[in-house]
């Protein structure tokens, strides 16, 4: 354990962007270290993990989490360093994972703190695959995908936190899995490096339907859909009779500052019996722990790989996180403190 | 049983309309009777039952059921009576139920047909409340929809064939049942004779998002949907968190000549954990009987009405079709011969 400087430094938001966030939203400032108080601790921040659901509590309106305020910390998963501690279930040392948001140290000590074994996997993985990001695959494709072997998945955001994970686990489970991604290097990992089927690259293909159902020649059953619009259009308009899709997220759309329009899809669903269904990771937050120690062990075994995208300096956080609301980058965003 | 005549009355498709049908569409012709060979029944029709999915079978594309051809007869369910028995399951004299398409007389006996109990309620219902309309609303509600006592309910098109009972079946699980329909009549009908705590006229209303909201104060838990469109934009805009919705049909839709779009709400379902469900009432065929009987039962008891909207004869019933497509329909939509 270092010793702990007298500040420490965080990024608050400054501003609510209608449309795609610029750097000047966001504002870098060095603030007096904070002290535990009874039932806290002290976290030295490892990792902050940039995820896309960020991009929503920027936004002032009602969801299923409350927005981050003009002038508060930006919200985000961190793993990280306890430093000092005031409550009995957390020691000096620990390695915590927790929503602690966009800073190099934090208060934590919350119910929803949870110890990290640095024996499993590098702790950067909780926030990755072994966190947040690797519950929503998990989950979202197990529970609400509900794929039987042998049938047809398609994972949109392929390469991402959540998409590389659930390409993953298809495999596993022995059905064909196709990722969308955007560019070749993406594209080429997820195949050859994760061992997905096929991947579809969305900026080169003009015939976005035509080349799915080719890389999908008994049709889509389950579509695993984090981004929303043109891609999902294509990928809807060809799901199979009692096809069932995970919604995830909308990345596509994040941004967007008119309420987006598209095809009619509902209508279509009817004669297929589709089933979309939305969720969030936390509806499953009872069962992490088992299914944590099965991807613990299919990482072990090697059946399940991870590749993350980092960058060093919290100050670097806000142009990360534009990035990746683009794409822009490549596997699990983290910033290394 | 009455002599059978040497010849009958049938319509026939003789054009693909790309928008609204029209009554040129359709021919009405003059054929000779049928005789039924070994297996096969005659059906003197009583009732022809006019369905919105049949809007989709004048189409020449792929969907759950294969598509009337040019020159054959339209296709429909009907209620009747055998007058000629060449199959050992049927006796002159049984009133039957089948969908055996928009003629006066029909050779049946494949193995969807049944024997309707004409003692249970009038015969025309064995083509509405008792019959596919009455199957999808009982199973597209209660194994689709999962509503909950004391959770709110809206449906459209509700004074419609399915409509009409959704809502009565909705009070019966102890639900708030809000209906939306054209016109004052059709409004006051499912509120004073069915029982809805509310139903939004969409035609008089200029703010649908904010009348819907009044007439469900806790919001909207489950939306069976027969419509599509606009109607339903508002709906899902103001669905409670874990909704579900039990997608029937889209009948603003069915005469679309361009592929319709409207705004995007897979992206809202996210973060509210809704779920679209499609369906289509024949995935519950194994099951038709026990809700058969329980139907029976609400209808005896008075708790389960229905209103059917009847032509006279069968040169009637391409118009009949057309005004069906436009809402002018009051109630079922049969045809008497």
């Amino acid at each position: 354990m270092s010793a702990v400087p007298k500040t420490h430094r965080r990024v608050v938001l400054v501003r609510r962007p209608p449309g795609e966030p610029a750097e000047s939203d966001f504002r870098v400032e060095e603030v007096p270290m904070p002290e535990p108080r009874h039932g806290e601790v002290l976290v030295k921040v490892a990792y902050l993990s940039l995820d896309p659901y960020q991009r929503g509590r920027m936004r002032d309106a009602a969801s299923y989490a409350a927005p981050v305020g003009l002038g508060e910390v930006m919200t985000g998963g961190i793993v990280g360093e306890v430093v000092k501690s005031e409550n009995s279930r957390f020691k000096v040392g620990d390695v915590v994972e927790d929503r602690l948001g966009w800073q190099e140290y934090a208060i934590g000590g919350a119910p929803s703190m949870r110890v990290v074994d640095p024996s499993l996997a590098p702790i950067s993985t909780a926030n990755g695959v072994l966190g947040m990001p690797g519950m929503t695959a998990y989950f979202g494709l197990l529970e609400v995908g509900q794929p039987k072997t042998g049938e047809t998945i398609v994972v949109s955001a392929a390469s991402g936190a959540v998409g590389q994970v659930v390409g993953q686990i298809g495999k596993i489970m022995g059905c064909r899995v196709v990722g969308v991604a955007g560019g070749t290097k993406k594209c080429a990992f997820v195949k050859d490096e994760l061992g997905f089927d096929a991947c579809v690259d969305y900026k080169a293909e003009k015939d976005l339907d035509k080349t799915l159902l080719a890389a999908c020649p008994k049709g889509i059953d389950v579509y695993f859909d984090n981004v929303g619009g043109e891609i999902s259009d294509a990928v809807l308009r060809n799901i199979n009779v009692f096809g069932r899709v995970a919604l995830c997220g909308s990345i596509s759309q994040y941004n967007a500052t008119t309420p987006p329009t598209g095809p009619r899809l509902l209508g279509t669903f009817v004669g297929k019996r589709v089933r979309a269904q939305g969720f969030i990771v936390t509806d499953f937050a009872g069962k992490y722990e088992p299914a944590m120690r099965q991807m613990g062990e299919w990482i072990k075994s090697g059946k399940l790989k991870y590749r993350e995208d980092v960058v060093e300096g919290i100050d670097k956080a806000p142009r990360a996180f534009i990035g990746m609301l683009r794409g822009e980058n490549f596997g699990k965003m983290l910033v290394k403190m």
